[in-house]
């Protein structure tokens, strides 16, 4: 009997060439599916939410496989776990879905997290985690300039060339930036997102937040239409995958 | 010109073999130590507030030490942090200050975190960062009993057979236990603690958060002033040396 599962990942980015599976080096990809082919027949193939990049981390990843057998949610979340040891990347739960239910295409809404270390002192507790940045930002700015990008725009300007996807149009819903402390927080949520575009827009703020630009560029930015227009883009190890949202959703009731 | 530098430090404890020099091992004492050697003629001493175990972290341990040289606080935070590469320890910010102030005597207060990942999969992103629990824990019930502990005790029940402290009486003068989401955070505050005391109190109210211990056991568990009444060590790497309070203080005034 086929049952799909979704399930909702954690992983620590840092040392994996990313989702997906590449000619070399180890994938989360790789990491799952060949866990999850130990308690199959064949070799199984997942269907993930978003295609992290190299050193991107997740607490909220989610992806559908199906397997050919009667396993329980909880008995299949041990098992992988057990099968995927020792790499940094767990099952956090598993929920039996049906068969048209997609992890990519059944997203209503993904959810990421930027944190930048804001302070003279490279992390100790936090490499790989975090952007440092020793330079000092002015957070309230970054989240006032930030606000000119919600909405429905052409993002061709926070687009990396590599980017597959049809439209450079989308959607952002919410983008937030906060200061605790030494820690910056930049989190947004959109349908989708452009391939690089979180971290462009992070590095745009970073600008922003240098003083380097003004607060009032970004609407100029994603008029111009053309990558040279926003700032760098901003290292992976600072960027998480925070939750996938569905309806019904099968890990947030 | 002799010059006392108060040092603030974050360090992630894992591989070394704790603060102090020992036979075997790096400790953190010496990466800190052989830093300040090469802004100085000669060996440099450090004194520090706390010496933390193998494994145990900090992001507010504080330390004095003695150097033969003119250099301003902000220099020698980006000096040794040079020097220190590639560890995972960081000065955070480094303070002048008297030549009677000590690092270890002059602590009015030491304030350590302990956490708990409360959930059945094993940690990805906090490996090395929490003691992970995959029974479910009732923190409120942890955080009631361990309010026992709170006053002047004789915590022999609580002390590791290795402790050197002249006296098993300690006042404890803060603790509380919180759950948020899958984390159930242990916050602790005295003058001072005795060895292992800090992972005794944790390995305790793990038992009573299982339901394995009386909620209303801490009580006899003190009066018995023996270690075996008490329950085992929770392991290192939960735990983190938050803050040393000093009046005045050189890095919270």
């Amino acid at each position: 009997m086929l049952r799909r599962f979704a399930l909702l990942l954690e992983y620590d980015g840092t040392g994996f060439v990313g989702w997906q599976r590449q000619g070399l080096g180890l994938s989360l990809q790789q990491v799952l599916e060949e866990a999850a082919a130990k308690l199959s027949d064949g070799p199984v193939a997942s269907i993930t939410a978003g295609r992290t990049d190299a050193g991107v981390h997740a607490t909220g990843q989610v992806v559908h496989m199906d397997l050919q057998r009667d396993i329980a949610p909880e008995a299949l979340v041990r098992a992988l776990n057990y099968h995927m040891k020792p790499h940094a990347m767990v099952v956090r739960a598993a929920k039996i879905v049906s068969g048209n239910w997609n992890a990519r295409f059944s997203a209503l809404a993904r959810h990421y997290r930027y944190v930048i270390l804001n302070r003279a002192a490279r992390p100790a507790l936090d490499i790989n985690r975090v952007w440092h940045l020793p330079t000092p930002l002015d957070a309230a700015l970054m989240h006032s300039a930030s606000q000119d990008l919600i909405g429905h725009h052409d993002f061709s300007s926070f687009r990396a060339s590599s980017c597959q996807a049809k439209s450079p149009v989308r959607t952002l819903d919410h983008i937030a930036v906060a200061r605790s402390g030494e820690l910056i927080t930049i989190v947004v949520e959109a349908r989708s997102f452009l391939h690089h575009q979180v971290r462009n827009m992070a590095g745009t703020l970073k600008l922003i937040g240098e003083g380097r630009l003004a607060a009032d560029a970004i609407p100029a930015i994603l008029a111009a239409r053309a990558r040279a227009a926003a700032g760098p883009t901003a290292p992976p190890e600072g960027l998480c995958m925070t939750r996938v949202v569905y309806d019904p959703d099968p890990f947030y009731p």
